[in-house]
């Protein structure tokens, strides 16, 4: 029994779609959250700037109190992960790994297909560990920049043509290969999930890494002993770097629910 | 005379089209340019941070012995500019007052349409500026926030069906207000005039604050006798503060010519 809270980081907001998931899943588990907004987005940026800011989100996570850390963002999770989880002794789930098991459990044709940011595709994380398990895989990726900034300008709905057009550009290369399976790499992209699913058709699954993720911590949680107490009153605690004002209903767009539990303003200049 | 570099700085490499106004009007200045390609973009974070991010930016610059300063960001320009400009010793030029001069030159119907970043458009600096000079002036202004990240992902050109959904859509009232006149309040935004300039109609006036800035300093150091000597081959410095991997051709999207001279990364922490 361990009621420390979870800490859980992101380059920004996108993160919250897999804190909904926690919150839905682990209802007895304190959160505390980090979305480094005075610098998203990270997913264009070089892979040693991604490294930096990462180390400093978790420098600033484990000033508190925490039992996990959960990289709740997919460039995070692909480009750094690799290169920083083993200089901290606590747990250390990102998102790429659960969504990589869910997609070779759920592929029949072997045939997956890939979306995320430019950092995230260049890094080949998600393809490494798809192949370790599964070396026949075929994976079909592509690089998706402009769906965040059109996800954080709310163009989501079936019907938009500007969602409509970038879904079935990137992914049209991906659809002509025949995927049975497609991974949504970035936290953005479950929102729009229906106009991707749309487009590639019912037998296609799509796998949100965010859902994932959130089933793989309470595994993990329970594996090592320390998941809270049932019944508990969790608390969730938010931090951004950006100002707080206006984060609330931004963030109830990734959370689906509005924000409970207080927001901070922080500085990672001394992290 | 003169001959200490110009500093000119932005939140990326947008300002690189003043820059390429600069040297084709000041061909004997040394210029050394500062894109904050790690935290880029400004636009849509607070004040307070916006403000923070170009103290640090100007802080760089000062460390080198420059005798002028040129913000080429419109989101520093009227965010943080009335602020921070009095700190400094320096003359100072951001792209909003060349701008404003240049509209209320031109208008005749006196109806100005405005586009920029939310910062920008949020922070009423344009509108302040017009009506001190034209007090029975009419703005109509838009925040256009996803023309800069399609401007990145290259979406520049005529007949491209997102670039020109989204001009449309941002446009549309701005175009129904009869203006004559449009400031294209962001550095980016140059690079899709021609889809401004056919959806607006060629008798609307579209006024670079690129270019009347580059205009605008050149009178600046003439009147303060601190141009550079004529025929001297000047240098041109470029510092980002993400990886340099990239930049030359990023960079030669806004400066319309391959990059000549030194590329370095800097970081901005200790300033």
């Amino acid at each position: 029994m361990d009621n420390r809270p979870i800490g859980v980081f992101d380059s920004g907001l996108g993160g919250l779609t897999a804190v909904q998931k926690l919150i839905e899943l682990l209802p007895n588990e304190d959160i505390i959250y980090l979305g480094d907004t005075g610098r998203v987005p990270y997913g264009g940026r070089s892979r040693e700037t991604i490294i930096k800011y990462a180390r400093q989100d978790i420098a600033f996570l484990t000033s508190f109190d925490i039992k996990a850390i959960v990289i709740a963002c997919g460039t995070v999770s692909t480009t750094a992960m690799g290169e920083i989880e083993n200089d901290y002794d606590l747990p250390i789930a990102g998102v790429v790994l659960p969504a990589v098991e869910k997609a070779v459990k759920v592929t029949k044709n072997k045939r997956i297909g890939l979306i995320g940011t430019v950092a995230s595709i260049n890094s080949r994380a998600y393809d490494r560990l798809i192949l370790e398990r599964l070396p026949d895989a075929e994976i079909f990726s592509a690089a998706c920049p402009l769906l965040v900034p059109l996800v954080e300008n709310g163009r989501i709905n079936r019907g938009d043509i500007m969602i409509e057009t970038a879904v079935r550009e990137y992914l049209t290369p991906i659809k002509e290969q025949g995927v049975d399976t497609l991974i949504l790499g970035c936290t953005h992209y479950p929102l729009i999930g229906d106009v991707i699913g749309d487009f590639m058709g019912g037998e296609v699954s799509l796998i949100s890494p965010g859902a994932e993720t959130a089933a793989f911590v309470a595994e993990l949680l329970e594996k090592n002993g320390i998941s809270a107490e049932k019944g508990r009153i969790a608390t969730h605690r938010y931090f951004v770097t950006d100002s707080i004002e206006g984060f609330s209903s931004a963030a109830s767009l990734f959370l689906r629910q509005d924000v409970r539990g207080e927001v901070s303003k922080v500085d990672l200049h001394n992290f």
